[in-house]
């Protein structure tokens, strides 16, 4: 039924037995049929063609780390210091925030995110219900968590937990299974031990993954080991965090220690370089864990610290920094930069069916015009990518084997209304 | 005669006393007539009309350092350590290139800058008659120098001068005004000190600034140190280099005594962030060169470091990485980000009517579409632009009050022939 096909891309499957292959691809029902260099054998008896000559397509990006709604905040505080930027200005700002401001803020995010390229993101927020429908809406994936900030009453805190365990229940699998939950207390430094441990046995629980916010300051590391005797790594793992499928958030303070446990647990990290770099966190041990064999995904943060949900952004200040700041040109080199957006993503996320063009993949992928004077001369693909390309050069976004974004537009979302009720929100949240 | 404005346009002046305006602009003869908020009093009369109100303008963007040519290698050779990738790559392939090679490189690179809404660049290298007149062609301004490197016999070393001087003579206020001309030893490293004597000496004689690479690696430093028994900064202002109108690309490794006598000496600093973490070469003491009262301004350095000639991409990472890696999120804050690829730029080169929107100034500017959703909530641009924006989204630019680039196409150059020929001669230079 729904069969159709790329005639004459090049492909950069990330699969490497081929990274990059120039030929032809079937979707069909949502998956990836066929990739090769061979024109299909039935390609006459499908009905849509599109001409990739002068494309190159890869798989859609996976943001693992961010906090959609909170683009209304986008350039509302910059060049503050962490605890003054989150005290002073983000949280009371978020405590205005109502059901419209989260579905506006999060439908301003998954169109930015959309139409640079991004298929699957992260978000680990609150009213989850309002950025479940936007998921739902506009054809993106998503994997949606209730995070909890646990500095409060017991009874504010189990109903919070309560709400995190009836969002997760209600909205796995839907949207066509685009949508995946997990169970996500906020942070060490925000949630009592008592309180992860209940989110730890709901994940048993529901059999979900769980997600946090690990080690993005030093400063919470040692308040870690003040408070609890342990770095934040022995801490979760000693409250059974890393008794379930897990991934961390930031994790730019780690021990050699911490390394290696994160890496025994299989637990995955979601570095956030743009915003570990603005907010002056530090700079992730990214070559360390790679080394170590741990996971490592890219994740933007919110808009209100990076300041954009470009994911080409963090590919290229990935493949950039690591380099600087150890003196070593031949780490994360261009390749490992775009596997952290893409093979890294599904990993860490636990989508097995994501992350690469190959024959049986779900069809989540992207189309680039590389015939712009950034990508030339034509030589090495995965190179112009990584260093040179950026979320404006996305032409076409599949999901599923649907466009949601053709010709740089989306589909399925109406961008005019977004903008101007992002606005509204942002006017009535500053009384502006 | 050529006489027009901009209505209702949102303006980063980069002008102190009034950062942001909203308001009209009239351009006269190559220059900004009138910015201001009330309406242009001889509005009607004027012929030329641009409607600014989904439009933000800014000075055109100054890329202190490159070189064009190279753009030809993008891509060709990376992750490699500095001297494996400048003597097994970047040197052999250069010295096949020919006029051609270095003409329709030149002339990816002008089309790249331009369209990424830079209007004045440097540029370091040789067969630079080529590339003058590629800038000649293509509107856009040119601080153009021929680079030589002096590990060569003596009379070689001559010939470059010769050539330096010649170049310098003849094309220095061609272009309409549009071409500037120094002097340039490629570095303390590759020349020896009689012969940036000679450079040093020639500048005067044609009352021209200068400009070099310098301590761009921690190996060079100490190489200096080892051979001459001082650090470069001290080394070049012993030869006299600093008695010239003066500045220096990278700077990356760099005492507090070499910023003070920067400092003292009135030398600029181009700031290549992208290069230097690519080469692993590390992280420039910016906030400190600031603080010192040095001129900073930023620069792309080649496509085949960097790998693009976006200088949005060096204002994003000079406004995050100096925070990440200072551990001081203060630094480097959005508006001081914007000013160094503007006002910072025009200070470098010695163009104090280039770098800001004022009365008097050069209509040397750009437009960019603001009605994206990575610049919504409107709020602060100048944070936006900083951390959000890039040159996909300007879609116009002028240089001298003509415009070089209209909804995003080069008005004066041949993109497709471009493309095709740079692409021809990397074939040809590489046997591909």
């Amino acid at each position: 039924m729904s069969k159709w096909w790329i005639e004459n891309g090049t492909f950069v499957t990330m699969d490497e037995r081929r990274p990059v292959l120039k030929g032809h691809m079937v979707i069909e029902d949502g998956l990836i049929a066929y990739i090769g260099e061979e024109r299909p054998a039935d390609a006459d008896a499908m009905p849509v063609r599109i001409d990739g000559s002068r494309l190159a397509f890869m798989p859609g990006l996976i943001n693992t780390h961010g906090h959609a709604a909170m683009s209304l905040l986008r350039g509302y505080s910059d060049d503050e210091v962490l605890q003054t930027w989150l005290q002073d200005y983000m949280w009371p700002m978020e405590a205005k925030f109502r059901d419209e401001d989260v579905r506006w803020g999060s439908s301003l995010a998954v169109l930015e995110m959309l139409k640079s390229g991004t298929t699957t993101f992260v978000d680990m927020y609150d009213r989850m219900d309002e950025v479940a429908k936007v998921v739902d809406q506009s054809g993106m994936r998503g994997v949606l968590m209730r995070g909890a900030i646990g500095l409060c009453p017991e009874d504010v805190q189990l109903q919070k937990l309560d709400e995190a365990v009836r969002f997760a229940k209600d909205w796995n699998g839907q949207a066509n299974g685009r949508i995946m939950t997990m169970m996500s207390p906020h942070a060490p430094y925000t949630c009592p031990p008592a309180f992860i441990e209940k989110f730890v046995q709901a994940a048993h629980d529901l059999d979900l993954p769980m997600h946090t916010h690990m080690s993005e300051t030093a400063a919470e590391v040692e308040q870690n080991v003040r408070e609890y005797g342990l770095r934040p790594v022995e801490h979760l793992d000693k409250l059974g965090f890393f008794s379930r499928p897990a991934f961390v958030a930031h994790a730019v303070h780690l021990t050699d220690a911490e390394i290696e446990l994160l890496a025994a647990r299989g637990a995955a990290v979601s570095h956030n370089p743009a915003s570990n770099l603005k907010l002056a966190s530090g700079v992730a041990r990214v070559p360390d864990l790679l080394r170590a064999g741990v996971t490592v995904s890219l994740g933007t943060d919110s808009a209100a610290s990076n300041n954009n949900l470009d994911l080409f952004d963090e590919i290229r200040l990935a493949a950039l920094i690591h380099k600087g700041v150890s003196g070593d040109p031949t780490v994360v080199p261009a390749a490992e930069a775009l596997k952290l957006a893409t093979l890294g993503g599904a990993a860490t996320i636990r989508q097995p069916m994501l992350g690469s063009l190959q024959a049986g993949m779900k069809a989540d992928f992207i189309a680039i015009d590389t015939d712009q004077p950034h990508f030339y001369p034509q030589s090495d693909l995965v190179s112009h990518l990584a260093y040179s390309g950026s979320g404006r050069d996305v032409v076409h976004v599949w999901v599923d084997g649907i466009q949601v974004v053709k010709d740089g537009a989306s589909t399925l979302l109406d961008e005019e209304r977004i903008k101007h009720e992002a606005q509204a929100c942002y006017g009535r949240l500053t009384g502006n």
